[in-house]
Order: C-alpha cells, then sequence, then structure tokens
C-alpha cells in the first residue's frame, strides 16, 4: 500500500492525526473507546480513495480531509456494529469492542461515530456530500439488513450476492471517491468515472474477502477462518459450491443444523481444493477491470497510477 | 394534545403521511420493519415543536415537513437501539422491534433509521439544520454512553442528572426548535429564544418520564413501573431517595445486589410516600417556566401559545 498511497501520504498522515484528535473528549471514558477504535490498524484504503479521487481537478485540502477522516469514521462505526450483532471477539488480531465493552457500549459508540462521521461531512459544507453520506449510510444498513434477513437462507444465488455486496461494501467504496471528485470541482464525467471505479472496486474487494475468509490463515485474517459460514452468511465461494454439489454438501448440512465445524472444515477444504477460488479472483479481477476502464479519460497524474494499482493490489492481497 | 397541535394539526397530518411513506422501499422486511416502528403510536410531541417553532416568520412549508419527519425519525431510532441495549420487551403498550425480530435487526433497523432522518435533514438543503443533526445525534450518544457507564452506580447526584438528561433528552427537543426556527428565517435572537425553551422543556420532559415510571401504572407507562432502577439507571427521584436515606436505602441495596424485585418495590414505596414527586414536579415546572420566560418577545400568533401550553402538558401528562 505504501506505493499507493505515495501520492497522497501527506494527507494520510494529517487524516491519522485528525482520527487521532476525535478521541479528545469530555468524557473520559468515551475518550478511551475513541482512542481503541480509531487507532491506526486498518488499511485506510476509504480515506486514501477519497483523498486520489480528489486530486485531478480544483480541490480544496481541508475538505478533502475533512471527507477522507469521515469515510474512515464512517467505516469504524459500522465494523463496530456488525462485531455487537455477530459477536465476533477478534478484529484484525484484537479484541473487538464488543469483546472489551460489551454490545451495549459497541452500538452506543458505533451511533456516535456515524454521528461524527456526518458531522465531519457536513464540515465541508457540500450538500452533494452530505446528501451522499446520507444514501449510503441508508444503502448500508439495508445490505447489511439483507445479510441478516438471509442468513442460513439456502436460497441466496449469485445475483443476490452480487446485490448484497453492492449495497454492504460496494456503496461506501463508491462515496469514498465520489466525494473525493465532488469536492474537487471536477466535471460530472469525470465524478461518474470515479463513482463507477469505486462501485466495481468496492465488490471486487469484497468478493476477495469473501475468498479470504476460505483460504487465508487465522493470522492473515485476524480473526477465525470461515467466519462466514458461521455466521450463516453465504458468500460467494459458497454459492459455487452449492451450485457444482447440489446435494450432498456440507454447506447445506451446516445451515440445516445451525451448528456443525466438522461442515464448516469440509466445506473449506472442497472450496480450496477446487477451480471456485480461481473463477472468484477472476470475478473479482473482471470488476476491476471494469472500474478501471474510463480511468484514462482522467488527466494524467500520480493519483491515477495509483488508482490502476490500487486495483491490482485489490485482487492480490492477503489480508 | 390536540388543542395544543391545532396550529399545525395540517401539517401534522402531512407528516404522518411521510412517514408512512418511508415503509415504501424494495425490500418487503424492510418495509415491514419500518411501517411497524414509525406507525402512529407516540405523541409526536417532537415534530409538533419544529412545525410550531417555525410558524413565527418566513417559512418553506416543505422544508419544515422535512425537518418535522426527520426529528421524528431520529427518535424512533435512538428508541429501537435503547430497547435493543435494555432488552425491553414492550414500549407504549406494544411488543418492542427487539422483542419480535431481536438485537440484530434492532441494531441495523436503528441504523437505517438514523441514516434516513440524515437524508431527511439533509433534503431541506439548510447547512445550520444539517450541522445540527449531526452534532445532535453525537450528544444524544454521549448521553446514553454515560447513562450505560454508570448504571449501577450510586456516585451519582443531581448535577450529573441534568447534565445527563440535557444529553439525551433536551439535545433533540432543542434541536427541534432550533431547526424549525432556523428553517422558518427567524432572527438569531428568536431563534435562540427557542433553542432554549426546546432545551428546558427537553429537561422538564425528562424529568416528568422519569417520575411516572415510579407513580405511574403500568396500562400508563405502556411497560412496567420502576424500569429504570431494574436497569440501574439513577434518575431524579432515586436520587433524592438516597439523599434522604444516605444509610438504610432500597436503591443501595439493589445497585449492591443487582437483583432485588422487593427493593425495587420498596424503593417506589417510599418515593411515592414522600416530598420526593412533589419536589421533582416542583423543578420540573421551574425549568417549563425558564423555557417560557423570553417567548412573549416572538411574535404574538397561536403556535406561540401552543408553545406555552405544551410547557403545560408536560408537567400534567400521565404517560
Amino acid at each position: 500500500m505504501s506505493v499507493i498511497n505515495e501520492p497522497v501520504q501527506e494527507d494520510l498522515d494529517k487524516v491519522e492525526d485528525r482520527l487521532r484528535s476525535l478521541g479528545q473528549v469530555d468524557f473520559p471514558h468515551l475518550s478511551e473507546l475513541l482512542d481503541y477504535s480509531l487507532k491506526n490498524s486498518g488499511k485506510r484504503i476509504r480515506p486514501v480513495l477519497t483523498l486520489l479521487s480528489g486530486k485531478f481537478y480544483d480541490y480544496n485540502l481541508d475538505n478533502l480531509l475533512l471527507m477522507a477522516t469521515a469515510v474512515e469514521v464512517l467505516h469504524t462505526a459500522t465494523l463496530i456494529h456488525d462485531d455487537a450483532i455477530d459477536n465476533s471477539l477478534v478484529r484484525r488480531g484484537s479484541p473487538t469492542v464488543y469483546k472489551l465493552w460489551g454490545a451495549e457500549e459497541a452500538v452506543l459508540l458505533g451511533d456516535y461515530l456515524f454521528a461524527e462521521a456526518g458531522a465531519l461531512t457536513a464540515s465541508t459544507q457540500n450538500l452533494r456530500a452530505i446528501k451522499l453520506f446520507a444514501d449510503t449510510l441508508k444503502t448500508i444498513s439495508k445490505g447489511e439488513l439483507n445479510q441478516a434477513f438471509y442468513a442460513f437462507n439456502l436460497e441466496q444465488g449469485y445475483q443476490q450476492y452480487i446485490q448484497r455486496v453492492s449495497q454492504k461494501t460496494a456503496a461506501l467504496f463508491s462515496m469514498t471517491t465520489e466525494s473525493g471528485a465532488a469536492l474537487s470541482q471536477a466535471p460530472e464525467e469525470s465524478i461518474q468515472i470515479l463513482t463507477e471505479y469505486g462501485h466495481n472496486l468496492g465488490i471486487a474487494f469484497q468478493i476477495v474477502d469473501d475468498i479470504l475468509d476460505f483460504i487465508g490463515t487465522e493470522e492473515e485474517l485476524g480473526k477465525p477462518v470461515g467466519s462466514d459460514l458461521a455466521q450463516g452468511t453465504l458468500t460467494l465461494p459458497a454459492i459455487f459450491l452449492l451450485r457444482d454439489y447440489p446435494e450432498d454438501n456440507p454447506v447445506r448440512k451446516l445451515f440445516s443444523n445451525r451448528d456443525g465445524l466438522d461442515n464448516i472444515k469440509l466445506a473449506i477444504e472442497m472450496i480450496r481444493n477446487s477451480s471456485i477460488i480461481d473463477e472468484c479472483y477472476q470475478i473479482a479481477s473482471d470488476y476491476c477491470a471494469k472500474g478501471c476502464r474510463n480511468l484514462k479519460l482522467l488527466p494524467v497524474n500520480a493519483s491515477r497510477q495509483s488508482l490502476i494499482e490500487l486495483a491490482d493490489y485489490t485482487v492480490s492481497r492477503k489480508r
């Protein structure tokens, strides 16, 4: 990521400073929660996307920094709620807020962070970015509700998977790029190109996340392998396994019994030993290519090159 | 309430229509959740406040309706999260979203409604209202976190109670009146008068809510009597009971054991048979009077009269 981040590294450092400064509130316990949840542990891909997307036209750096901070705060809030909902104990190799402070505080901290992200976005005074922020949070919540509603349900195919991923992951990715473009006076055509890039990159990113949940190691993932299946979430590799083995299938058994560590292990093994992983990677690559296809119409600069490299990284990353 | 609502009844009907229309989404399960949670069951005090506060100067009705809808949606979202956090099964005499669909869906539905409220606010295109919305949600979450953090903690006095109530209840009340005023081109002085009115009314409203939790009936409250104590929340009547009986006190015993239906019953009885309820009502009345004292500086109209009557209603209501 460090090569990709290069054109915006200085700005990204400022975003880190701002994320840290959000913990300075007049309620020590809340400070502790904020410091813990906003500390530098993720890849910060979303703020990088906002910053890179904002560097093609006439940008106001302060507004870009506000927005880049906002998207990371929004992302953090969704993770904290996800972990509380899924009773997840570990994320990125560290105990979750849910594990350390319980569901009650995780829900309220997430609410606080949604509001903080909204306040940061409002500070840009850009009505398009503000509207986009609210609509994106609606879309993400809808996608998460869809996932919850269809937990342990086998009647889900490729189309429904892509629709859900578009809502729960790609909506935020396309918000990062659209807002960066909108905050830098980009012409509408360029905003559309960057929005489309973000959307497709987001789908690819989630597909790879879902692949890694089957082929990664617990150390790489920072959480147990096969977490999605354990939570009843049918992701692309599992959907393809059901397609290839419609009758005698460990996923089918797992979803019927709602309990079966052996079935998870067997499903992981079957998927690893099949061509399903290659097939999923191919689909992710196709989405990346689709997202990048019009980037050449943007002005040539270091950010454009980084966006292309970020697409490659999305597919090749191990965590 | 019907006399109080009279100057804005027509607008309020439109807010009801808009609340109903929010359930029209392309995901039937989400529609069901939205219809259930936004149906007309509450008093709609918050939208009434926005509408009344918006009628003194040059208002755009559509923006007022958007904002009035937004404040009710925001309020609903906070209730849904509260119920999930407190494991509350009944509210306003009906099963909660938590009870019917579980904590996971309650958290995600609340998130969706926060976003919907933000989207409605953004549609006013009024930057002050938008900033106010985000800041208010931050304040509410901070107040709720404070309440969670100090659950079953006896070291809380009058000042801390008022501070928490200012955050978790009065912030939303003052947002309703400030936004109504700001959306109607009110001069800054008038915005301040209405903001102060909302803030003080909100504190009074919460004090009365906390009184009713001790003196109401389960039927009036739509939930069990003594719920606050059962959840470890120290409200004003209990704080005064601890002041009057510092040593041998059922609240002290309840908070030490975290289990004791008998202690809740005893605390209710002691509070009912003391002058504490009168004392709390006096404080609520004082806040109402403080909130109303500058209303006379506003233009004379039916809304002004309704705001004064609403303050009286706040103290005299039984549910």
